[in-house]
């Protein structure tokens, strides 16, 4: 499982109008080969701020298959307009939680 | 549910280190009061980089019953010396899962 993270900020005065377009444009992520799950979350400290995190099967479902799919383009018409500065999107491999469940179980 | 959120920035060549201490000090943060879920993840792109994520039922399950507890100078002890520079933590507030899991059972 490789986990995207995104920290996404917002336009100020465009939050509620870009967690409409999240909205919208949830079932799109969610509807592609290799997606696991996904959450959105706002920032308490900074509140134009947001954590986007999503959880693919393989680094390439992400790179390859949906950025280089019809589909991207509209996510981007709905999403990236609200950005700025443009966010930078990492991805990093789970290392604690399969260790952690198999020490609770023991 | 609050997600605390760090980037941790950990010294060059401390790696594994810092990632056996880590699942040392899983148990401290699992067993506290509030506590809900976490992951630890390893940045692709920069490898000395990971992601902690924790979920707590309340912000002051972490500010306050967590920082304020003996077991997080524990935690300190473990964890603290492998940063350079020393992270910011920020809380999150989730916004899209039951939305998006009440329109998928609609």
């Amino acid at each position: 499982m490789i986990r995207e993270a995104a920290m996404l900020h917002v336009k100020e005065g465009l939050e509620g109008e870009f967690e409409a377009a999240f909205r919208r444009a949830e079932p799109i992520i969610a509807g592609m080969k290799g997606y696991l799950s996904h959450s959105l979350s706002k920032c308490m400290e900074e509140t134009h701020k947001y954590l986007l995190l999503v959880e693919w099967e393989t680094l390439e479902d992400h790179t390859k298959g949906f950025r280089g799919s019809p589909k991207y383009q509209e996510w981007k018409a709905l999403l990236h307009r609200f950005y700025s500065p443009f966010p930078v999107v990492e991805h990093f491999q789970d290392l604690s939680n399969s260790d952690y469940v198999k020490r609770k179980t023991d």
